[in-house]
């Protein structure tokens, strides 16, 4: 139970520390006979990777995913599948000044009192390098996922104060496209220019900001998601919650629906053919935890980087005050690189709630 | 892993339905020793139950806990604690009119696709009946944090879009006295008033109001929580989102945090004699998932009970068009009952961390 | 992790002492639609309950099941099973003489200096009467593997050195019939006689002896256990190592397999019409941790009783020698009574298993 | 749950086929601040890796351990380690000729119907070789084992009829160079000489033959084990059953206890100075589930290895009778190989329940 698995049926264990050896994941639990596409996960990795535009670190990862097991002949066995992401840009020398100091609003300190000793380089494991093991893992939840017709979206729908507008979520690949086409990963091309331009004038001030990413899944099943406490949106709020930064959870109406009535809340039955669906969707798809064939619609909120370019007052490990200042090559916006690891994320709760779905589904 | 369960070392198994025998729970992993007091946990329940005042649901149940197993002459034994809740008033006729019919914004659709069958009498499993099982477990958490130190606090602080002043949390027992002192449980008592007056209007049109509730864990040791994925933000936010209505977490800054600046965001490290704290607390209490002995912070949003005392247009089993309206006894605004059930959580979740912080415990 | 849950889709948590208010289970995971027939759940408690015949305990409990919650006109609902067995005779009094006092080979001072206290009276719940629990569960796994065609038989086939002679089990129904028509649950009525005069003359010397059970499990799909940890034969040895006085496990050709070659012991696959089988059944239905279609058979021992009508030496908390002799109402011999807590434990195994191969079988 | 981790606070995950890339695992919840000594993992390694000795299979594997993260300076930090062992002689054309039969004995029969794909390179996923992850985790819980006084000790016991004479455990030291003196891995040399001339006299038959091992665990703290489901016996016991080729589990008595009367089985407890302990030790140093301090002892029931150097009839994929002979490099008799890997797993699942034993002590 020390807490680097997710999920039960489809499982992910991951392990690395920013500046060792490697980083990697073992996904256990993907159905067989699944068509497994090395060139799809490395795309994937692609846009989490850092130094892919101006308004991301500059630090250089080519973050090669390797997989160890569990394809042959380029299909799923039903055993682990490993992968593995060679570390290769170790400036560990970047970091022998903070080795004894705790970075404000970083891990440092909780690491070091928790365990006694941390790897401070880079934030060992702490850092978020820790999530492109995520995304290959979310990688190939999706590839289960796609076979089962089901897919996912998400983008950035702030920075700062700065909002997209809501989006027209029926064609999702127009909106990939989108999102692709620019650097904030925004799908609303007037809001992502203002986004890049903001981002850029904080990274000039050697300060970082905050954000929100929007996500949606589509062609869920009716019946994903157990009663009580692994209620689908509970598994997704803690699929969200435990990626770095993310300080908020919303689904449906979110804290909106706090101000609500139920008279205007409620999503009314409706029938167009056979198919039933809902008027509004206020339940984000998901109804007494469990998905109802609608659009599962939610938000995260991530917290502006702690690594200012900027000098700040701090402690050591003596416990005396000192200084510190940024020195290593760091992100002054999340966001646009955290859409990949909020959509992996997504993909590996839900191909998780298949599994369990498909066990128990009576097919009476 | 029919979701069930929750925790992993101090873990909780509840079962029951609205309207069956009886509802209860299993506590497994209650470290021995620990003083139970029966009184107690009945004082939690009640404060849970249905009737308690104008502003709930008339429903009339006393909910009298039975403790089965695992405390022998006053003390638990490390063996299972079993908790038995009867159900008394089961007004089963009250749901024969919607026994094939789908309530809007409940979970009837999605049980009946999912499950082929249900109890569909006060909803069954998916009924926030449930709940009163999370309190008497909650109540056990909290005698075992007790004896660490451990203190816990929510109160209501938004009913609708009325909301509450922030609150100074170093008295926790004088604002456990504000709080008790009014039906609305929001321990500021003017806005109390305005609350109860607000739900008292809402009831009288036969609608329902959604709300917030905040949430303070004080003295907490440094390094509850594990890195990754089982962060203790992440499990507060599975622990929430699994409490019926809930559509949003945040921690700390939460949503607010998306649109600050890393420059402002930053809690600072100081120190007061040998105590290490920060100036600010953005961080909720929490560092890379692990608690820093700051006070842990966040809020829950409540939507608005789906039940309303209105026509409603919906479907039936058979897929055609009719209408339902609420006969039962129903809450106007679940949130001042919610309450304890979020403060059972968060002890529940705190204990389970509390266990598998000492299991690792560097003792050197 | 406290250990008192068991299967993971079919998983069952257990709670009571022996001479508390209740034992009981919760089953979570029980699939729905199932015919849940509470007369069987009964029948199956009276095979196991004391006071049954001359060979067993006289202690008389009814052993009563009361079915609490998942159960909707007589079928699963998908949700938790509760079921309760209230305890009756209490003669806790026969246990005072013991409250201070380490009885040989029981758990009296393991659980002391594990937990620094424990309800003394019966065992507590180290008692075997924990196991009516795991009856009532296996009873609706039954029910459950029933509905899929599968069937599981177990019968005493040593007690002390009393050999039954090995069984054809071509005729379940027949074999099932034999064995309830003696008290000893030997499906041989030779050997069944032999094994209750035998049983007879040590309980009136004062004494209890060992015994073994076999059991056989018959019409399992091709495919179910994992590989690697959860091979299905090691989740049968666990399940069967949990139960009381269990000592050995072995399955297919156990510890005589140890002695042999390869050449004798390869099962060498046949074709009879379409269906695969093997000529020899070695591997007792299980290859590389998964069922090949073949019958599944192993076998249990059981270490004599440890209460026995004699003056013992021990030590008592104190740590001083005293002396104690059994005054309660015990068991000479237990595997007659055990023969259904071995096919309850095998049946919440196979259920489990079951449904862990569901949502992973390729469909295609 | 698809089967590859094991343990619960000290948890290991396994990934790799014999023919792929490389194998390797996962270890998750090793304490801090162990010292991490990889000579040590390497000379374990060495002891289970083939090629070593005449009685064992000439398939030569340098099974180079590479760990990969949650070592710092020598010291574990209580992140994941991650240990990766490359596979290098890969004669994957001596496999060639069975891609479409089914070898008797083995598991590619129940794969290729389970998964409806294999990797039949060396068996892939099913092939003992996955072992040798499991003996570089448990050269980990050793360490950690080690650093609380625990030791553990297994030996070769029989070969076929070939028994050991019982041994006395008190010096592990002496009997550790005994064992590794021969390349049999039986401590007592006498029997070992007879051991290889049988093993030799086997092989030159193109035949194998089945096995025993005895272990020990010395100076285990009272304590550890679980009640009810997790005790100490029931996840050895899985453990061991997990283990490929292993068909039996005894502990304490065994399989001898069953014959025995409750008057001569019954540990006496005894106090010497201030330790409490057992006159006999048929309890195995666990009663109830939970270790009394005394040894811990159990033995293993080995089948022989199904690949021997003979034609055998089999049926292939399309169900067609044909023959198949044994090609590769096998070993006649697996199990002084074997001795390592189950102290491996004997040591995962101390450490584990070391951890859990913590979790819950009571410090008062």
């Amino acid at each position: 139970m020390a807490g680097n698995s997710f999920g039960h049926l489809f499982k992910i264990t991951t392990f690395g520390e920013s500046h060792g050896k490697a980083i990697g994941v073992i996904i256990d639990g993907c159905p067989p006979n699944i068509d497994i596409d090395e060139e799809f996960i490395q795309s994937e990795l692609d846009k989490r990777k850092p130094g892919q535009s101006k308004i991301t670190t500059q630090r250089k990862e080519s973050d090669v995913a390797q997989i160890l097991s569990g394809v042959f002949e380029g299909k799923s066995t039903g055993t682990p599948i490993a992968i593995l992401i060679p570390n290769e840009d170790q400036r560990s020398k970047d970091y022998s000044h903070i080795s004894d100091k705790y970075r404000p609003s970083h891990a440092d300190y909780t690491y070091q009192k928790k365990y006694g000793i941390r790897d401070f380089r880079g934030g060992g494991r702490s850092s978020a390098r820790e999530t492109a093991a995520r995304v290959a893992a979310g990688a190939v939840a999706k590839m289960f996922l796609k076979s089962q017709g089901i897919a996912i979206f998400a983008h950035v729908s702030a920075v700062g104060t700065l909002e997209s507008p809501n989006l027209d979520f029926s064609d999702l690949e127009n909106l990939l496209d989108l999102r692709e086409a620019n650097i904030a990963r925004c799908a609303d091309p007037a809001t992502a220019n203002e986004m890049i331009a903001l981002i850029d004038r904080i990274r000039k001030d050697g300060d970082t900001i905050g954000g929100k990413i929007s996500t949606v899944v589509r062609h869920v099943p009716v019946g994903l998601g157990e009663p009580v406490f692994d209620k689908l949106h509970a598994d997704l709020a803690k699929a969200m919650m435990s990626i770095n930064a993310v300080h908020g959870f919303e689904y449906g109406s979110g804290f909106i629906g706090a101000s609500m009535r139920g008279s205007e809340h409620n999503d009314i039955f409706i029938k167009e053919g056979d198919r039933i669906s809902t008027r509004t969707n206020f339940s984000g798809g998901i109804q007494g935890g469990i998905s109802n064939g609608m659009d599962i619609t939610f938000r995260t909120a991530f917290k502006p980087v702690a690594t200012i370019m900027r000098d700040q007052e701090t402690i050591n490990d003596a416990g005396d005050i000192t200084s510190i200042s940024g020195k290593g090559r760091h992100d002054p916006c999340v966001v646009s690189r955290a859409v990949i690891i909020v959509e992996a994320m997504t993909a590996i709760v839900l191909a998780d709630h298949f599994l369990r779905f498909k066990a128990y589904k009576d097919e009476q």
